[in-house]
């Protein structure tokens, strides 16, 4: 990887007053601060979320995408709308079906990965300060968007079960009581990135009404539905609710992040502001690389990848677990069904944030839970990612961070528990609105 | 092309009172709408700005791109750092030498097109009611940009030698009083979109010495620099400002718009917010795309290629104004050196937009003036690109949109003359904000 972003130094910096207000909230994220460090090759990262391609067939993607070039590359290589190629667009409502939606390629827009359509979304909807509903811990990619765009970011609890109805109707009632309405929730219902968890089909319906009867939208953000150990894919929520229901989805991980490609599948009228903002910000979503996830749908068994995908990871969750129950005491973490991540409870005082240079010491990197939330919580979480690392790099890396840890707990035991609150059956929150945003 | 974008219908829209102030100013161009029509193959469209690639080198890219993928692929479609590949940046360093340009890879970040380096600008610089300066006529994208972030444009007049220095100041100065110093000036020297004319050498030191002391920055958009007819290319305003010039350059006009590869170059603190803002909005540019463009670069004869791209356009550029010399008296018009553009002044009391449905049944389509401004002014002119169509559907085209101005005279004689203002050395522009944007 790249040397990570710098964080602007505003102190020194001569154009700092030359900036717009919303500037101010655009800092380097922990997980981007790491990467530096954790790609060196004797450190074992559990830290990016880098999928993991070596199942993929060079040789015959190669092929595919130099044909596409030869005998189409006019059409490839030239400017294309900005909603995005209709074919695509159709073969999209293909992939989308395995979860149940039914879908129409006219409400489909095509994005510069799903970042970009997060990035669209709280554009057309968010005013600074307007609240966002966000699951704690959330996507550290969304806080990012969310802060670009001076949105008031409230988290929401989440269990071992996904987002808390309660907690929803809950917050959404004290916006409203404050005069700031939830503009939406922000939530990735399968396999959540960093919690690892799914939302139960039990609360999907709650969590709809909820959002209908309060009037925001629901962003469904979901990468990794399909990339589930056990059994059939989840109906997503959109599938029960085309009104309320701002659908992302992504190539990145179950064909190849490098694409760039992604959707929207949205209510007509939020469909038509979005493909204006589109154009506003690319003119259009990148041709070719739309037109290669469209002759690769057509012509590649993509679907018989998606499940070489699966075995990859399911025997990557399997050597974390594995090596979760065998090397630590002390801490809880949670079980994943599909995806890519382990979000871990750390030892009663343990500092996820404060013991990463001792953990880097013992050559292995995570990302700590504070990168999860726009509050500051998350100090006594981390997230461990098994997708990437081979599967006794993964073991051998969580053998080093029980070892770092029980170190950690040395310390802790010499000087005194660090400030990091208990556990309890959520996952850590906290209830104000991040000052730095506003 | 695909059916045009429909602009928003508020009226009837139940989401409407759920978007953010800012999606208002989010409407359709002309240029979109105009689209599904002129793409009618009996239509000789001199509308649209798409490069013609007829002269690219099919197989070649395609056998260079196959190759990359099964050589390099699981970097190509891998995730990348949000400043860019670092190959790309090192290489583009060299493309920008060619217009005088002594930068370091380390202060570009590449973006998907130059169109996301404008919005990403824009998204970085401008609080809502800010004022950015803009030629007048400007680029639609732009617009559409500005009014997407909510910023007030202040029209600069041009002439035809581009922007004119003493209309800068008095622009600068009238924001600074009222108010609202300028954040930047928006700029296309070169070859300009939609007006065809070059900055003159003798005005760019006056320009960048007005921005320097009025503390605005200059964007300075450069999509057609390398593609004059005559002589060495200019020297970049950025060749003599490194510290308030924010360069944008892209890859869509000498090589290929499909792979959606732009780059930006801004002094060190600015690109720092540039490359967080960036990696809010996509996590990383297209890294497939970037690949390709630093493979061309490396392996292929692209200086070469842009010698071809040139004689494409100076064919047709010889073509329009030979057609427009021959076929019509009462307008006058452009004489470009370079880039794909005429704009041309109807005769008095013509406009252009109530004459566009009578031209089209003329089977000839232009874009109304009107598009290229932000505050309704430009009726009396029109552009026509001659970029794409064979050269002698140009002249066709040409003494079609000359029959359609001939039988508008008539109209006009027998109702009296439309509301277009008349003409002056300057091009039209209006001073007031654009009530739309506020």
């Amino acid at each position: 990887m790249s040397p990570p972003t710098e964080p602007g130094t505003p102190r020194r910096d001569p154009y700092a007053g030359r900036f717009a207000a919303r500037a101010r909230g655009m800092t380097a994220s922990e997980i981007r601060a790491l990467f530096a460090v954790a790609s060196r090759p004797e450190i074992v990262s559990l830290a990016g979320g880098m999928p993991n391609l070596a199942a993929l067939p060079l040789d015959a993607v190669g092929d595919m995408i130099g044909g596409l070039v030869r005998s189409r590359g006019l059409t490839a290589l030239q400017y294309s709308s900005a909603q995005g190629d209709p074919r695509l667009r159709e073969l999209i409502c293909d992939v989308m079906a395995l979860e149940g939606i039914r879908g129409h390629a006219s409400d489909v827009m095509v994005t510069v990965g799903s970042q970009q359509g997060l990035d669209l979304c709280t554009r057309i909807f968010c005013d600074p300060g307007d609240v966002v509903l966000v699951e704690a811990p959330s996507y550290v990619g969304a806080l990012g968007v969310f802060a670009s765009y001076q949105a008031e970011v409230c988290h929401v609890a989440m269990d071992e079960h996904g987002l808390v109805p309660e907690a929803l109707e809950e917050a959404a009632g004290r916006a409203q009581r404050r005069g700031r309405p939830a503009k939406f929730l922000y939530t990735v219902p399968n396999f959540h990135n960093p919690a690892g968890v799914c939302l139960e089909p039990q609360r999907r319906g709650r969590i709809l009404e909820i959002a209908a009867r309060w009037g925001f939208f629901v962003v469904e953000d979901n990468p990794y539905g399909l990339l589930g150990f056990e059994g059939e894919p989840q109906a997503a929520l959109r599938a029960a609710d085309a009104e309320n229901v701002v659908y992302l989805g992504t190539f990145s991980k179950t064909f190849a992040p490098g694409l760039r490609v992604g959707w929207v599948l949205a209510p007509e009228a939020v469909r038509a502001k979005l493909v204006l903002a589109n154009e506003a910000a690319t003119l259009c979503p990148p041709t070719f690389s739309q037109l290669v996830v469209a002759e690769y749908l057509a012509t590649q068994p993509w679907q018989e990848q998606i499940k070489a995908y699966r075995e990859v990871y399911r025997e990557r969750r399997d050597a974390a677990l594995d090596a979760l129950a065998q090397a630590g005491s002390g801490w809880s973490y949670t079980r994943p069904q599909g995806g890519f991540y382990v979000w871990l409870a750390l030892p009663v005082g343990i500092d996820a944030k404060a013991m990463l240079p001792r953990a880097i010491a013992h050559r292995v990197a995570y990302v700590p839970g504070t990168g999860f939330y726009a509050d500051g919580a998350g100090a006594d979480h981390l997230r461990l990612s098994y997708c990437y690392p081979q599967p006794d790099r993964i073991r051998e890396g969580i053998r080093r961070l029980a070892a770092a840890i029980e170190e950690e707990q040395e310390l802790v035991s010499t000087f005194g528990p660090g400030s990091a609150a208990p556990l309890t059956g959520r996952f850590p929150r906290a209830d104000g609105p991040n000052p730095d945003l506003s």
